[in-house]
């Protein structure tokens, strides 16, 4: 990922929302009303919630959901071996297969201290 | 995806299928031949079982499968809404996880009416 | 699955589902709510969105889902072999790893007969 | 989960490992020590790495390791509150396909409450 | 899995085969051919074969899979130490969330020894 | 994949490899340890192993990990039909959900030939 690829990556994301909210009806306009709302602060601080959420989608091994959360991580103030030690325990859940998302993840960590 | 990427996901699918069959034997071959015959129309309409198969697709988050069906399910005139019904159960079956797949289903939806 | 299992089967559904009730708040209640609204009939048929619901489940080898769906596609009035294609597009989609499931959701039907 | 099950699980488990164990060479032992090293407290409490290991585990749907991770925030004195946020966003990300592990990860916390 | 378990899983499983084979048509039928034809001895070994069944079954955490590939690993003739090699990679590639299967999959070792 | 991408991924992995070992602490370079010392000859042979972790990989369906796998089959002089028969596991085992990545793996084996 070379630098300006962060913006790139949340320009093409929000082109692609459009559609889905072009097409989309009541039932996915609610799913991702929900899964915005899940991620706000409550018990568990808005920081803890999205490395929670970077954990779940490394572990399922989805590359822009890692990136997403990586961003917000970064927007909450994560540090570098709280993102290391959060990353480990999805290495070790997830095992190896988990090793080329976990690269990537790592990439964008280095890459969203650039913007 | 811009416009004629329906066109050249199809080449480079019929390309590497090649490789597939240059390579492949009897296992292989028998398996390609039940799954193109698993959705010809029978008790279930062809349109029924390709949107079975878009669903199942994107549950299991695979976008080279997604498009495929896309394009199948266009083929079978499914219409917008139908469209929008079958992929709202993908994505509440499957989570928020299936999100950037289902961004790319609806794109591929949207490039197949340009054909 | 001995005869009576069904009905079991939706007691103890039921019994957990109070216990969700119980801890859940908003987003885990407004989540229950779309993922019912989702099967409602609209441009796809209620029986349509059950067999969806039924493929899904199975490719993701739930067997707890495979089994609800199910029960909802005999409300539905799925015939046996439209039940039957759609259970051989989960196979050919997931594989083999399907199987244990596809056996119980096979027997699962026989036994929603008798009830 | 009837009373006394918590009990019953960690029970098996342990006579389980001692198999793993007996059979399991340096690299399988390793993973162990690897596996418990990484919810060690550190720049993450020890309370934050027991979510994070219980929402991979119900993201992944892995019912043992879900009542594991339960009864390890339990010794981490989490709370009702933040553990029903983290179960929301496992909910969240994947989907209703989580919803039969999240009514035993629900119950599995009802049940050491009575511990 | 107490003496005698593996007999009565190998049972259960005919069982509901039967009812597979009552409600399957020609696609169930093909492809169960096919899965049987795959392990048969070829350019590898039929032991080879079943040990890439099991380590296929394990990281996709099939229980049933793992359980019939361990019994077919045993008529094989796998040693304990070449077993244990293979569930090791298993283990590397799947992760943590691996060890409840892999805890089932010794178990089974070591009641296929008994037979 | 055209002529020259073996080397050109295998530059990327290294390139990657080293930010994740610049953030990387114990934990994640002891799994990386681990990893490496799976795949070593020992009651089974590289070869043996190799294709296992191809096999495990495909069905996984992780186009990096069976690129990694396709390259060391090849350096352990796996030959065509062996290869064929390993993939053909994984397909019948994975579904059809695995065929974009058989297609890519069969292209970059077709691919390691030529360097």
């Amino acid at each position: 990922m070379k630098e300006g690829q962060i913006k790139k990556f949340q320009k093409e994301r929000e082109r692609l929302n459009k559609i889905v909210m072009k097409y989309g009806k009541t039932n996915i306009k609610r799913f991702y009303s929900i899964d915005s709302q899940t991620y706000k602060a409550g018990a568990l601080s808005a920081k803890t919630k999205e490395l929670l959420g970077l954990v779940a989608s490394l572990v399922l091994r989805c590359d822009d959901c890692v990136k997403y959360h990586i961003i917000q991580c970064r927007k909450q103030k994560v540090k570098d071996d709280e993102l290391e030690e959060a990353l480990s325990i999805a290495l070790v859940v997830g095992g190896s297969i988990v090793i080329p998302h976990l690269r990537r993840a790592f990439e964008a960590w280095k890459q969203v201290h650039k913007n």
